[in-house]
């Protein structure tokens, strides 16, 4: 608990960066100075004084009067060059790169126990919820066994609308573009890859898993058509792209979805940018959190949470991964991924030819009309691998019960 | 974060001290052993070996191989005595007796200090929500402005099944009762002094502010009856107890009320014995929490993860207190509470003259009819002492607005 000034290396000034810089400038209790902040461009006018700025990633980096760096880039392969090159210095980091870090787990947890040096990420996922820190602290002897959780804010954002206006897809994403909620390339995002990321940074929080990208299936909300959500509305229920995470068999499913979910869920209410997780525990029952879950303050915030804690030697303990792994250095989890279980979808299609390869156990409901069809069915869930990041396929799928099933 | 097997004595076996007997028992990752068990009554048979208890206070506060005393117990006053004995001798404790807490927080505060032993209580306000540790860690650089909360389980359950069921008070309480969800003597729950206990220990940890119990106003849900369920639910509102603080024009405005929450309101849906809290930060915007408000398991599962959490020498960092009180030992944050400013209020009444004492500023609305009558309007916020902990008062008075309004 040092009252003395920490000082920041901050790469990327974006809009996180940013909002870091507001938030900062306004904590009352925390005093901490960006020292240098490393920006790829050097063209661009700033809000700032010039003097903070570099262009060389080592010019931050071969400082020794540095604390703690901080890296909010965009770039997820520059991202994992800056926070290696720092654990390996010794350094402290705090980073918000979700796609970073679920990609490199494996690696940037090694660098950890090797450099004994912390790194800390609250402000990727769950943006300003605090949801990485109380799983892992207030969930440590839990018997947790789901997580559930609306994970971008921006798919939320679109899907609200949707409903609440009553309008199509590509008209809520072009008027989200150009208001700022979603990007000119909107792909991440509507592909669920952001909900993914984040789903597995949660799995290890919750469960001491560490999954890989490909392994686990992701359907975004890029193909879903006003007919859902009528769909969904005539049945008094909302669609949600959901990160579910839970155990089943001594094994874990763990998956990215749209879903269907009732009114009575306290997932139905969280709109708009908001975001919101529940997990279950043996003891605790059910919890929810819900907070903004994008946006340059509410992050900032969170990024601000983590220096904040790094003053007090604060590092994640990953005691479940490490009760897991046992010592040894079997730290990847994909041997406890189970793909292979029946879930109820509801999948809306222009041609019967475009559900080949899924393997459908049996079917429930069939709806066909002159521009749209849908099927209510029992599938495979591996077998809806090949919708994941396919941009040719216009089908859309969505869970039909957000209460897990296996 | 020591591996040893942590050595716990415990005070009260009820219902929350054998939900950690059992969470404790479940747990995979924290080695804990309850040494010995102080209880009252030494008649009463118990779930497990009589060898476990002991009749005798100092019989546990003497032993010098304990690492942490677990204090349960209902008698306010008894666990003052126990939990500054053991502060004094050195020992960290986990409480989860808001009633000790709030009605002693400055002393047990100095005890702290003195002997710099931990004192933590997660358990004692929100249930399984770690809310306490989020205001204190989380929040902490943050520009937080108010908090809410619905903080009785008892009340919630009351008030859901009333609306849900359209039945009346007594009906629900006295089923409560014979369920196990209201105690024989339900008085500290409906007339809202556990809400308010709780409220004064959230105000703590969100700004700093120690506050005694007899100076913030607490009104209950003890004279509601069906006719305010069917007012509110004409309009599409519920009624639900919360326990609110928020800065006003440099000071704070605390105070525990039944209010009215609208559909679109993150509170509106926390139904029966959940209790929820919505924080605010100047950055982080709106966050909200759910869990279950109380219950042997859940209450047991935040104390476990309390001991946990004293396993790695957590304790409050109290920032936001030691920042206000800057060294000083005016501990004591009353100066700081207005309760001096007009709020807009339903009341119902039988006979005008009780209201008397009331300071109104404007009349809104009023009804009158045969058996009930009631007026929306504007009073004064003191005025309304006159109903604190009143048996005599049949008056039932509920907030407009849950937004807070100055």
């Amino acid at each position: 608990m040092s009252e003395k000034e920490i000082s920041i290396g901050l790469f990327g000034f974006g809009c996180v960066g940013q909002g870091l810089y507001d938030v900062l400038n306004q904590s009352q209790s925390l005093k901490a100075n960006i020292e240098k902040i490393c920006v790829k461009d050097s063209s661009k006018k700033r809000k700032i004084a010039m003097s903070y700025f570099t262009y060389e990633r080592e010019d931050i980096l071969r400082r020794n009067n540095l604390d703690v760096i901080v890296e909010l880039i965009d770039d997820a392969a520059e991202a994992f060059k800056i926070v290696s090159a720092a654990l390996n210095n010794g350094l402290n980091v705090v980073s918000a790169n979700k796609k970073m870090l679920a990609e490199n787990f494996e690696e940037l947890y090694r660098l950890q126990i090797k450099n004994n040096a912390a790194l800390i990420y609250e402000g990727s996922a769950g943006g300003s919820i605090p949801i990485i820190r109380n799983l892992e602290e207030y969930y440590d002897n839990e018997l947790l066994s789901s997580f559930r959780g609306i994970l971008n804010g921006t798919c939320n954002y679109i899907l609200s609308r949707m409903e609440l206006e009553s309008k199509g897809y590509q008209e809520i994403l072009s008027d989200a573009q150009s208001n700022g909620f979603a990007e000119s390339n909107p792909w991440l995002d509507v592909a669920a890859y952001d909900t993914l990321y984040k789903t597995i940074l949660l799995t290890v929080h919750s469960f001491g898993v560490v999954l890989k990208p490909e392994m686990v299936l992701n359907l975004g909300i890029q193909n879903i058509t006003f007919d859902d959500i009528v769909y969904a509305r005539e049945k008094g229920l909302r669609i949600k792209l959901l990160g579910m995470g839970y155990k089943s068999n001594g094994g874990f499913h763990v998956y990215v979805m749209p879903h269907f979910v009732e009114k009575t869920d306290e997932l139905y209410n969280v709109i708009y940018e908001y975001n919101g997780v529940e997990v279950e525990g043996a003891f605790s029952c059910k919890q929810t959190f819900v907070g903004k879950g994008a946006g340059s303050h509410p992050t900032g915030s969170a990024v601000l949470s983590d220096i904040s804690a790094l003053t007090y030697n604060y590092k994640y303990a990953y005691k479940k991964l490490k009760k897991r792994i046992n010592g040894s250095d079997q730290i990847a989890g994909g041997h406890l991924l189970d793909n292979d279980f029946s879930i109820r979808v509801y999948i809306r299609f222009k041609d019967k030819a475009e559900l080949k390869g899924i393997e459908i156990i049996s079917i429930e409901e069939e709806y066909r009309s002159s521009h749209t069809n849908y099927i209510v069915a029992r599938v495979n869930l591996r077998s809806l691998f090949m919708l994941k990041g396919n941009k040719e396929s216009k089908v859309f799928v969505c869970a039909m019960e957000s209460i897990r099933e296996s």
